[in-house]
Formats: structure tokens, sequence, C-alpha cells
């Protein structure tokens, strides 16, 4: 029998917390050693989470988050703490020498100061974020293996930079004026206790916020940026849908030339080609959240807008697997030498 | 006891039909003489309908649609049937002197090629094509008083429109280049048996459709190029949200000069000083469509996004209400000489 | 034009009052001149609730709840507060010569020691308990017109006790072994900040909750042992559905003698044939709660188990309007001599 | 590396056909050989199910459901057809010596007389009636590993008999009087084009139906009476949730003796032991369906109403995992001699 990855977790009672917990509760080589929260100590995993009752990660004792502790128990960390919280236990769990996922905003953005100007709070671990690999595996999985430190990709941007990849990397839209039209269902809100996250305030309604001011923009512009090779400055507007799960991004680009939608097509299929979870559409398919629910499925729709001289870019994802605990257990995976997609559900729930 | 006027539904069996009930039921001035139907006619209303058990729409027996009988019987009639079917129907009724409010598309793209282009099937009754006025209170009241069609506007037409109007009229953005990102509750996909409008295939998902080529598209850039003395061309684009109710359209467009986002405020606020309906809401807040469930109300929230030099247009109305139905409502009320509110809700029932 | 009612609106914030506002925003014959909230005080209504921008109880000015302010500049109030805080203002606003109609459950008890065992709190206020009618008008309409204060009833024993008169009345089914089983919207949960609330742990789930322990239990038993001239003692079952509105509530009873489905269907019509707000659906029809909503109907279906020798009734209601807000306005309406369905919508949003 | 067992999943195209997809795309020991439908035959899975695009069944083309071509090249068969088809095909492919569990209720009744008289329809193969085994695994387990056709029970039937089951082994309540409230996901009802079926008509809005009638009555009946030893009537209510999955049963029984709730909780935690599926939940908790989203778990929560003295049984599963699907999975995992929880998702998507 193969010796199991011991893993810790850090923040067990978000919503991306008990995601983790289902990942784990079904992979075949990890074993969950420690979870922690401050509030919730001494208690057992299934008496917060009735829904672990009698699996493997159920009866485990959550305890305080002491760096010590889990260093002695752990060889890999998630952290599914609020940022500024993840920043210095993050560091702090690497230099003990723990293998640290973080799914939080804290190590993502490579230039202190942009972290500074949009999350308003300086970065006090500058080090740690230069050393910080950002944890898309269709862009980065080389690095992953060998981090230390992964920055979980933020859920918004995870579909936004998929999306957009080989649009940008291939020259065939311009990276100027893209308008990114976003929409999450509402478990992207988290747990907060919110009258505005109250089941009577969100179900048969829709609604925008943060309008170009979504700190994810700057995540975005940084990754896309790389892949045009100059900068892109681009809207990013987020959507509130009444789902729990899942979101849809309408992506608005210019057509740099006369490409037909078959080239455009044939470009996208040639890129993600040995990236089994992205997949791209059929021309005439539209993607459904539905239909990566659970997993690590990025799909796209393509469609040219002839009449307006359009690219128009749709992304699925499912927020808290693809957009946050699932990408983590993929960057896991590499950090530690497993198969990537060990633990990560092969279908989707669909309905 | 002042005179109650005489109406008429053509089409009972769908959710406009539905929704005309509902508004029928509670108004003041007008009684509900004939309701038809092809497939229920023998039935009472409330046989189909149970909802109107017992009020004084349920109890009327369901007849064929026969233009003498509705000419007899009705001052009005409202058309609630699909295009095509409405065409015949609407030009015999208004030949036999009745006033009609066509809920269907077939009056509404003064161009005759343009309507057959896209609804791919000539319009048979180009005459009454041109006398129809365009039912957008706002735009058209005074004509809406003398007409005898009028050609009710569809659902996102009705939120793209007025969301626009101000900006293109006052040249405050560029007429050129904007983009619709449009999201509709499923009451806008009709009562079609389709498995898409299944609740298993529609809850807790969401979708894109029809991107670049929705029927709406011709009807908006009509009125748009009217409003903008220029022709526009623009990027529509519709998505699916599950909920019943509601359409929430985020436009977004290019400024025009350097405008603060006060003034484009206050010169929106200028445009519907005398029209209730609309409400500009305070800067920094955005719609929510259940804020308008059930009413009138046309919700604009207006944001600068001063990084990509954009004017965020967001607004929101009930597709049933003001979408189709209550603005029929209204211009049934305006054609007959009453209060154009009367039989609207005054509040929503926002939860 | 006639004199309108003044009224007051004690507890702003919460659904009931949400849906107070709704009902008054639309009233013919009332006119709202204040509305109260400590937390909220210094605002307008339409700051806290951006679904009333622009209606004519949208720009009032939220005041603090004081009795002598109420007194002055309101004919009845509305106390839409939790129970406790109830007792104390709504005995003074009476004292202070106001019209009081109470939604909490403080005046619904008439034993002021059963109020004691199941609110855990003692009753201060026993003589206006001696003096309150419990506002069911197909009960109660007399007494209520007459009345200083009514005892709005809880939105669950509504259902309970329209569904179960005639058959106890008419000792059509046995007294005892009554299982209720009931089903809620979320609505009914009020707004509090809890996690059990919040759309991700509500929606596409379904729990159970105080099953045989919910305080609306002593309020259904009092009421159905004066129907039934002898101590009904039943069980109570109450359960959240993932909607906003609405109960149904499915009863268990056991058949007295052998009758036939249309014997229990003709009493059931004889009971309520001059009370048009409960509609007895024809035999082989069941509820939806959907055909309720935002009216005061009560539906009810009746089947006989002739297999068990049960007489199963199924009651829809709107728990806000029906349940709480709408029956509030119609108390009110009694007591002010105005018809009693001044203000109350003619027709269910049924979509 | 070991074989694979070649599974056929004859009916592809409805609900519990997606589900078997779901699981068979990630089981570690089955192969899909062949997925029929009449009516898609000739397109791969992934045309008509986008989720399965790029798994290791999305690319399989759908044939016609042909007994020898399925003999050739399946070791078991899934039915997944409606009753009455399921019964002719079901035995055929028996007779050609594959094992076949079929999820239809066509073998479910010993009785062929109890089958006709509530399904309408004669029971054209009692031979094969008489040898297939009820594929509870709680119960029959030793029996289904021996089964060359195994009845999958039906979706209310499972929780109700996993309810039910150690009070009436146990004699803790009452075989008389039973009454099941049940309430149902909207998966249940199937992917039939009804109305009823459609978003709109089902959300946000909660119904009862078929009461006292339901096919799945004798079924219950039948297991219970089996257990408890004599012949146990019941009446058994189903309702319709919106929401896409889950099944919910509140089991109203009397108790036979003075039990204190802790007695009942241990004989409840005795029964099930050696079943980890089923979990007993600690006193003063009550299940939610979301808890065993997508798992085989049956969740039992116990209420003790002293007032009334009932014992009050509440029951959760996944209808279409627990309920139809994932037990499918176990029983043929049980046939063909491997761990009955290959496949089965470790942990619930509880959101």
């Amino acid at each position: 029998m193969k010796t199991l990855i011991r893993v810790g977790l850090v923040g067990v009672t978000g919503y991306t917390g008990v995601e983790l917990l289902r990942l784990l509760a079904g992979h075949p080589r990890m074993t969950l050693t420690r979870a922690t929260s401050r509030n919730e100590a001494g208690k057992r995993i299934e008496d917060i989470h009735p829904a672990f009752l009698g699996t493997n990660v159920g009866g485990l004792v959550i305890s305080e988050p002491e760096p010590k502790d889990l260093a002695g128990a752990c060889d890999l960390v998630f952290l599914a703490v609020p940022h500024v919280t993840a920043m210095e236990i993050g560091a702090d769990l690497v230099d003990a020498g723990l293998k640290v996922v973080d799914l939080s905003a804290d190590f993502r953005l490579r230039d202190p100061a942009v972290y500074e100007e949009w999350y308003k709070h300086p970065h006090a671990r500058p080090a740690h974020l230069a050393e910080a690999v950002y944890g898309l595996p269709e862009l980065y999985a080389k690095a992953i293996k060998k981090a230390r430190l992964v920055a979980n990709p933020g859920c918004y941007p995870t579909a936004a930079i998929l999306g957009l990849m080989p649009a940008l990397k291939n020259r065939l839209a311009s990276s100027q004026g893209i308008v990114i039209d976003a929409k999450s269902g509402t478990s992207g809100a988290g747990r907060g206790l919110k009258a505005a996250n109250l089941f009577c305030e969100v179900a048969d309604s829709f609604k925008a916020y943060g309008l170009g001011a979504h700190r994810h923009t700057p995540e975005i512009e940084q990754e896309l940026s790389a892949l045009a090779r100059k900068t892109v400055r681009l809207s990013f507007n987020p959507h509130l849908v009444p789902m729990s799960r899942g979101i849809l991004e309408t992506i608005y680009t210019t057509l740099k030339k006369d490409l037909s939608a078959e080239d455009i097509h044939a470009a996208y299929k040639a890129a993600y080609d040995h990236h089994p979870w992205v997949r791209v559409l059929p021309l005439g398919r539209l993607p459904e959240t539905r239909f990566v629910r659970g997993t690590l499925f990025c799909d796209i729709g393509l469609v040219k807008d002839a009449r307006t001289d359009r690219l128009i870019i749709v992304c699925a994802i499912d927020n808290l697997c693809r957009g946050a605990s699932g990408q983590a257990m993929v960057n896991a995976n590499l950090m530690t030498g497993l198969s990537p997609d060990a633990g990560i559900p092969a279908a989707p729930m669909s309905l």
C-alpha cells in the first residue's frame, strides 16, 4: 500500500473548506490530519458539517491553527482563510518546511504595490510573494510541481484567463477594449452573515455588483498581460446569480483580422489539445454551468459576431471546484508528485 | 358609476396571457368579456389557470378567436399569441373597428424587409404595419393615445431603449461599439414544452443563448438609431437566469467626452424627470430584479468605469409586466382615455 | 375625496414590514404617516428598501418608536416587531387611544400561563390580553370590527384553522389524533442573520425543524378546541421549503363516519360559502402555493383516503400576505370601517 | 491490471440514465460498452448530454436496444426505461445470460395481482418476477450477490423502508396507522415534457400530488409487512419540492410502549451498526437533503413527540443516487463480486 500524503486544512468552516473536505473524503492518496478553526476548535468536523458524518474526514477533531503543530502533522497545508490572515500563516508554514496551497488572494499579485492598491493592506511577506507560483495548471504546471507555495487562482480569473489565453497568445483578438461580463453563483460570496446573502434576498432575483472595481481585475490583467506580452487593461464586471455554484463569463473582444469561426475554433482546440479539463465546445454550442458542476472542467463556447466584428467567448466553471478547492487539489497533487487528477471527480453532477 | 372598457384577450394560455389576467382582475375600469384559445375553448379560465378561481376573470368561458365575435363584444383586444399568427388577426380586428395591443413582434419593425430578414416570414399586412405605433410610453405616449394598433415592445428592447435613451439622445456615449449583455428569467422563454425549460435543466444553472443573433436586435437598433439620429449597430447577447421573472441588462458604452459620474447621473435624472416608472438610482446603487417584480418600474444604475473610459448602464425590469403585459395595459389605458397607471400595481412584490 | 386613515408601522425592517409597505403603497384609503425602527431611524424607507423608491411610502423618514408621537400621528398602528417587544408597546398604544394590529404572538394565546409555557416569558399585560381579539376574519369579523387590539394570527395557524374548521365544527373527522405536516417558504424564518438562512444552505434542499415543539402549536390547539368544543391536542410539524413565500399544510385526520368525498366537499363548500378568500377546490384538485402568492386566498384541497379511512386536507396560503401582513390589513380595514378587501390584491402573481 | 466489468445502459436519455453515467464515468472497475435509446441511436452520449464531453463515457455511440447485441457486449445491464417496457427486455436479457438491474417497478412487487392492480397492466413475466431480488442492500445483500435479476427499489420506498425497519422489526411502534408525508425534488418526476415540470411552474412553489394513491404504496407495504410479520396498510402521500434532487420523508407512527427517545435512538443505532450508508443522527438533529446529495447516504432523525405519544422518523436520501442509480450501482457491484462501494462518491456535494 502506498504512503498517504498528510494534509492540513486551515479554515474548515467556509464554503471552500467544505469543498476541500468533499474532495479529501474521496481522495485515494491523501489523508486529512489537521483541520483548524479558531471558533470551532474542539468539535469534530461532522459536528459543524453534518454532511461528513461517517466519512473518513468527519471524525477529525478541529484544532487551533498552530504552525508548529501543523508542521509536525502535515506534509502540505491548504489555506482556506481570508486574505491578510493567509499571508502570515502561509509564509510561516512555508518557513516551517511545509508545502502550502493558499486559496486566498495574498500571493497572487506579483507586484506588492498592486496588492496594496486593491486590497488596502501592505504586503508583509514580499519574499514569499516572489517565490509563490500562480497555480493555474494549464499555464504553470512545471513550476507548480517544484513550488513550496502556490497561490491558487481566483474563481473569476480562472475562467477569464483560460477563456482568453488562446485568443491573446495567438493574437486572434485585440488585447485592448476587452469587456468581461461575469456571473457567479452565490457560494462565491462566501458564508458571511449578511442580509444580501439570505435566501429571500437572492432567490428569484439577479443583480450586478462591483462593476469595474472587483479585486479580481488586477489578477486577470496580470496574467493576460503576460500572455499578450503587452499591458492589458480591461473592464471586469461581476453579477450574482440565484444559484449556489457556477461561474459563466461572457467575454467581448474585437477580432484582429478576418478570421472565420472555424479558424478561431481550431486555434482554441489546438491550444487545449493536451489539457483535458478545458473543453472547447463544438461551434454552435454554448456552455451551461450545470455541465461543469463539481468538476475541474472549464467549458468554452465561441461565437463570431460578424455584425460587429467581435469574438465572444463564453466560459463556464464551477467556482468552488475549478475556481477554488478542486484547483487547489490539483496543485497539491502536482506538488506532491501525485497524478494531477487524483481525487478529482471524473464527471459532473449535471442535475 | 363609470362605464367599463370591454376588453378581449386573444391567447389566454401562455405566460403573458396569465400576467394580463392578473392585471385585469384588479383593474378598476376594464372588464374582460372575451378570452380565446383554440385548444382550450369551452373551459373556464379558472379550469386551466387555478390561480384565478373566484376572481372576477376566473369564470369566463374561453372561446374560439373569431374577429366578428370579438368586434361585437370588445372595445379593445390584447393579442398574446405568437408572431405571424398575430399579424393576420391583429389587422383584421383593427379593420373591424377594434383597438388592438399586439404583444407579439409583428408590428414592431417599421421596415417589412427587416421583419422578413429576422423572422423568416414576409410581412402580410404592410399597411397596418405602417399605421402601428411602437408602444413605449416614455417615447410615444402622444401617438399611442390616438393609435388603433399598438405594437407592444419586446422585453429586452424595453430595458435596452430606456437604458440607452438619455445617453444617446444627449450624446454622452458613443452610438458605436455598444455591447448589451442581457439576462432574463425563464418566463421569457415562454411555456413551450422543451427539455431546456424543465425545472431540472434550468435550476441552479446559467447559460447564454442566441449570442449576436437574437430577434430583438433589430428592434433595439431601430429605436436607438432614431434616438441617436444615426445608424446604431450593436452586439446584443441574451442569457438565461434560474428565476421566473426579471430582466437585467448590463450595457457597455464608450464615453464621448470627459464627463463625471455626477454629470451623467444628472442627465439621466433630467431625462426621466416626468416619467415616474423609470427610477434612476442614486450613484453607488445598482438595480436588482426583485425590486421591480410585478411592476412597470425600470430601474437604472449608472457606473463610470474610469479605468476604461466606459459608461456602464444597468437596467432592470420585470419581463412579464414592464416587458410585456403591464406595458400592454398602459398602452390600453392610454388608447382608451384612462389614466396610464390604472390597474398597475403601485409597488413591487420584492420578496 | 374621502378622508384617509392615518396608519403607523412599528418595525419597518423585517419581511412582514416590507409586505405591509407593499400593500400600503397601493391602498386607496390609508396613508402611512409613521414607520419606525430603532436601528434605521433618520433614513427614508426607500434608503433601506429600494423596492419602494418613488412609491408613495418610499420617501417617509423612519422614526424612533415613541408612543406619544405615534398616538398623535396615527389612527391605527401595525406592530411588526418580535414578541415580548410587541407586548409593551402594543398595550401602551392602545392605552393612548390607538387601534392596534399586532403581528407578533403576544396577544394570541388567551391563557397567560400557556403563553409563558411556550414563550418562556411571563405575560406582562394580561388585561390587554383579555381584551384582544384573535384576528381571523372568517371566524371573528364581528368582534374585530369593534376591537381596539387585534392579535393577528400566526402563519401556520391561519392555514391549520381554516383547513380544519369545517371538519371539526361539523364533526366530519375526529378531533383526536390529528397530524399537521406543514411546509413553509423561507421568508417565514424572518430576516435574521443566521447561516441556516443563507441562500446556499437553503437552496436545493429540504428539511424539517421543531417537530412537535413549534410555538404555533398551542395557538392552533386553542382555536380548534373552541371549534370542536373539546380539547384538541395534535402533532404539528413544520418544514422548510427552498422558496421565498408560501405555506402548504397537509393535515391528516380520521374520518368519524362513512362519509363520501362528495359529502365532505359539500360541507366545506357550505362552510365557506360567504367567505370568498377561502377557495375550496373541486374534488380531484390540489393546491399549489403559487396560486395564492401575494393574496389573501386560502386554497383547500380534500382527499378521502379510503384505504386508511382518513380525510386528508391540504391548505395553501401565502405566509407573508394571508399569514401575516395581508391578514393584518384586512383586520385594519375592519377596525376602521373600510371594506375588508381594500388594498388587497385581487389575483395572485402565480409566476 | 484487473479485468473491467462490461456494462450496458438501456435508456440513456432520462435522469436516472444520466446519474448512472455520472457514476460509471468514475467507476474504477466497470466500463460502459453499450448505451441505448431508440430515439437517439447513432449519436454519441456527449452529443445529447454535454456534461459528459471528454469523459470516458462521452464518446460512446448510442445504439438500439437489441438483446443479442447487449448479450454479446456486456456482463451486466442497467435498465433505465419505463415500466412495462422494462419487463420484456429485462426478462429477455436474463434469458440471454446477462445480469440485470432493473430501475423500473416491473420486478418489485412479488404478487403479480398487486402489480396489475396498481400499474393497470398484467405482468407478462411472472417466472422472472418470482426470481427477482428486491435490491435494498441493507436487507437483501446476500441474495443480491447471487441474483441474475435485481429489482432496484423505488425512491420513496427506499427511504420509507430504511426509516421504519428498526421500529417495526423491534416493535417500537405500531405497524398500524402509519402516515408517511413524503417530499421529493423534481428530478423524481422525470424528464417528461409536461407543463407541470417547467421551471416557472415548479420554482418558488410547493404542492401535493397523488395523495393516498401513489404506486409506491404497495411496494412500501410489501416490505414493511415482511419486516413487521403482519399486514401493514399505511397512508403514503407525496409532495413536490422546488429543488432538483432529494427526498425527505416525515413518518408518523404511534409508540407501542413507553420508550424514551434514548431507547429508540439506541435501537436504531444498533440496527444500522454495520450499514455505513445509513446514518442515524444524534438526538436533536434532523436531516437535510443537501447533506446526502449525490451519495448513498440515508440520514435518519428521530423525534419522540411526547405530547401525542408518537415516534416521528425523518429520513433523507438523494432520490437519484440512493433512490435510483447509486443503489443500482451498489447492486451491480454486489452481483459482480466487486466491493459494494466501488464507484460510489465518498461524500456529498452539500452545496
